[in-house]
């Protein structure tokens, strides 16, 4: 039995950022050798940030890639690692590099290339075909990238078979609600049916509409988590393996190094990290996913327009949270159709979360333009152009505001609004970032509650949470004069967007003919506005945007 | 030698419109069939359109398309035909039928499936394995899709070399400028070497960014074009084909029938195509985008903002031209800064296009939202937050004429300007459909003085086409304040968007490095306009939208 240190560095990265990236795998290096670590594994890509997307297309990038592993490379002096990169010899490969004591010694190429879902790999890389053991430090090693593990067929089970006593997969495997126990599972049955030791370094950080939510973690041969990382933050983890016994490579094998570490080392003392439960993650999701998006954006303050509705209420919280109360202005932008206790609420919001709020009544400007546009409506009643003008008044001064200080916007609509198209383009959906897009209505209660009950305070108003909602456009206004009440709404939207039933198949589920009719077309005929809308964070097995590329034009109607 | 009549059935489809794709296949069936056409074409996926995008995920989209194939089959009376569907046996198939006599005779799986530019087919389908011959009235023919043409490696070589006389390739390739040609070219190789009379049958219509331009044809086995199709119209080329040497296939055949026609047939009448010259095309390009994604999407009238500039006297001669004049309602909105040359010079355009036109100051609401920003704004500087304001006023009245009239707003920004971000973000980038997304400022100019050459008269007023470029947003701008003159502009874009060249390749090209590095700064950091703007047609060989995949957090700066 000999024993093995072994250090996942969930890493927050930047998509481009190789100068910045670098610096921080340098440092992690350091710390990891400082802790006496045999072998140090980093995320899938790492290098250059996940997804990179078109910039694989420049071959400087990819230049500049491989620049930056060799400096990695050579920092690798009595430490062994595994880092992401990306390789170009004969056409590009989603790669691992596996680096020891100052040399490169072997590359592994990714053989599953999803090509799905948010996944593009396929227009970028070729599939790799090899799956060799490295031996590390007298160990023998299995490595593999992300898409790879989650098949029993892939390349885990040849490694193990050729005799690997750990795999280490390399991971940016992007979060939807309740995917890090689907995880655990499936790593679960990729290290018990192989018997061994799966090493698992996810990415972290948020990426445009894409948050990883690292819970980096390691599993023992009969699947067994025995450490696991933090998620939604960076970790570095370090873990001793009592390896059993000695396999024998069967295939073709690389040795890095053949001797096993012998001096005594400085115990690790044990850590356990919580596990968020299924609110709680959503909400951690959204607060990393804002807070990367705007600073690595180079943005440090945001605006939220704040109606006294439950939207606007979380949507405060979480910039809050991920920013600090400093950084965040509310606005409050009243006409003629704000109720007296919508105006309360958000100021009572506010001061709740102690940020500056400022009050921009609209009706000058709306006057305004019902005087300019009088010759051309004349003869006409007041309908949706009306109502979504003074959507758009307060869009554009949110946008002044914006263009004035530097502030980025975030916009407050739901995924239910989104869907249905209950939403004025350039108006409620003008911003930078849509921190709640793929958050369905429903759930933005139970996040509020969440909010408030792990603050053990009521930060956002009872009464916002428990009103009844209106978008407050025209006098008595509510959402249900236009859509469905949203605990039927959500899940009618949830088997339509999200599972790709039919009509026929969501009536058998119990739902109104007519109002399912109604839903489906709703949704079909609002992708104009969802193209035009700003990225937000993908919290569900699927958002709008990457994740589901629908036509504009599109005769098809669902029977 | 025996006679084969061919027909190539170029028809304009509506992707999701099951049901009216199959009406219009059908009708020219009968056309067909009147005419004693052996073998009908029809393009690639014709039944479902292209591309379907996420549709494909649909079963009920799937099973829906295969019903209607059925339909078709059994329309098949005294014809063969190829169309192009879904199929579902054992994954999804990019698939050709070979119908005859009401019975399937056989099915053809697409192999080489493109997951590059706007194509995504490795996302949904399958690559085909076998490239089967039919026998089709007594003579040998090879059937294969679109890409499958592109390779000299591809299907039909090993169809040719199996013993094909006729290679028919259906196809939905979308168009770029001078596309036409380069495709002649590839599909004269490809007949010529291979020694088969080639009939390519290609999509015609708008579908969101992209045109097909149709433009099928006929080559014969020395590679020659012996007929054409119409560009940008749908079109039935029917051609009898003198078939010399009845080759004897060698791979696998299908017989679909064994008798050659022998009855005496009524002529085809000789006809011959005008093919479009480079500016022409492009134009005929835009024409038809536009009216397609109008019209599929239910409108029929549009709104452009008129503002006396090339830009959006292009659009609306464009609109103009695919709509009707009736259909085209012209707005100007001038400002304290519009000069008095820019609102005679709107004015003379709509009189030489016949449209309606409306004139609209925006100097009131200009001025209430100086009054409700007041408070916020002390202290400060007039600066692009004030710019801004009055392009988003002139959005906001576009908006609301559309909601109140359900008239569609046509954008007027140029790929020159998009590529920069020198356009407000819900002001001038608010609309529907941006004609001109992908043309380059020169370009504009060039289709300008093309509209008037082809009208034989000055229907943009020369004076747009010859005085200086300028957003009219503050006293005396000028676009050179902003930008390089757009002819230094343009090829710089050209080199870093289309091209992918670096920092250094570009100045090599002979630009100054101070002004390369402004404007690659330029393009990188508006990525997030980009995403938020309407789409428009695709005429350069890398558009903006499906076609440069672009992350918006993004730290890569060229070197």
């Amino acid at each position: 039995m000999s024993s093995f240190r072994i250090g996942l560095a969930q890493v927050n990265c930047t998509v481009g950022d190789l100068e910045g990236n670098t610096a921080k795998i340098l440092h992690y290096i350091d710390r990891a050798r400082a802790m006496q670590v045999d072998l140090l594994c980093f995320p899938e890509m790492t290098i250059t940030g996940y997804p990179p997307e078109d910039l694989l297309l420049k071959p400087e990038f990819i230049t500049g890639n491989l620049e930056k592993l060799d400096v990695i490379v050579r920092h690798s002096a009595a430490i062994a690692l595994v880092v992401g990169f990306v390789d170009s010899r004969d056409g590009l490969y989603n790669a691992a590099a596996v680096a020891y004591d100052g040399e490169l010694c072997g590359i592994y190429h990714k053989t599953c290339l999803p090509n799905y879902g948010v996944f593009d790999e396929k227009r970028y890389f070729q599939p790799g075909t090899k799956a060799p053991i490295f031996v590390i430090n007298g160990v023998s090693i299995g490595v593999n990238i992300c898409e790879d593990i989650w098949y029993p067929t892939g390349p885990a089970s040849r490694q193990a078979s050729a005799g690997a006593e750990v795999i280490v997969n390399i991971s940016a495997s992007p979060y939807h609600a309740g995917k890090r126990d689907f995880r655990e599972q499936m790593l679960s049955h990729r290290a018990s049916e192989n018997t061994v030791i799966l090493v698992y370094t996810n990415l972290v950080g948020g990426q445009d509409e894409l948050v990883f939510d690292g819970g980096s973690m390691l599993l023992d041969e009969r699947g067994e988590a025995i450490a696991r990382a933090k998620q939604f933050e960076e970790d570095l983890l370090v873990v001793d393996l009592d390896i059993e016994e000695h396999r024998r490579p069967q295939g073709p094998r690389i040795i890095v190094s053949q001797e096993a570490h012998t001096e005594p080392r400085t115990p690790i003392p044990a850590r356990s990290v919580e596990i968020h439960d299924r609110v709680g993650e959503i909400y951690a999701a959204l607060v990393l996913g804002t807070r990367d998006y705007i600073h690595k954006n180079g943005f440090y303050r945001v605006l939220v327009a704040l109606s006294g509705g439950v939207d606007s209420s979380l949507v405060a919280a979480i910039a809050v949270d991920a920013l600090g109360p400093e950084n965040v202005v509310g606005v409050s932008m009243p006409s003629r159709y704000s109720s007296e206790g919508s105006r309360t609420d958000a100021r009572l919001l506010s001061e709740n979360l102690g940020i500056e709020m400022r009050v921009i009544p609209i009706e000058e400007a709306m006057d305004s333009y019902l005087s300019i546009l009088a010759g051309s409506f004349a003869g006409t009643q007041e309908d949706i152009a009306e109502e979504n003008l003074q959507a758009r008044i307060r869009g554009n001064i949110l946008m002044a505001l914006s263009n004035k200080f530097g502030w980025l916007v975030l916009t407050t609509g739901n995924k239910s609004e989104i869907a249905c198209g209950y939403c004025t383009l350039y108006g409620d959906t003008a911003g930078g970032f849509a921190v709640i897009k793929d958050v369905p209505k429903t759930l933005v209660y139970e996040l509020a509650r969440h909010k408030n009950s792990s603050a053990a305070r009521e930060i956002i108003p009872r009464r916002v949470i428990e009103k009844e909602p209106s978008a407050e456009l025209r006098p008595g206004q509510r959402d249900v004069d236009s859509l469905p009440p949203y605990e039927v709404l959500d899940p009618i939207l949830e088997a339509y967007i999200e599972e790709d039933k039919s009509l026929d198949q969501i009536v058998a589920l119990g739902f109104d003919r007519k109002m399912v009719q109604r839903v489906i077309s709703l949704v079909d005929r609002s992708e104009f506005k969802r193209r035009q809308s700003p990225p937000g964070i993908k919290i569900t097995p699927r958002a709008f945007g990457k994740d589901r590329r629908f036509p504009i034009t599109n005769r098809y109607r669902s029977s």
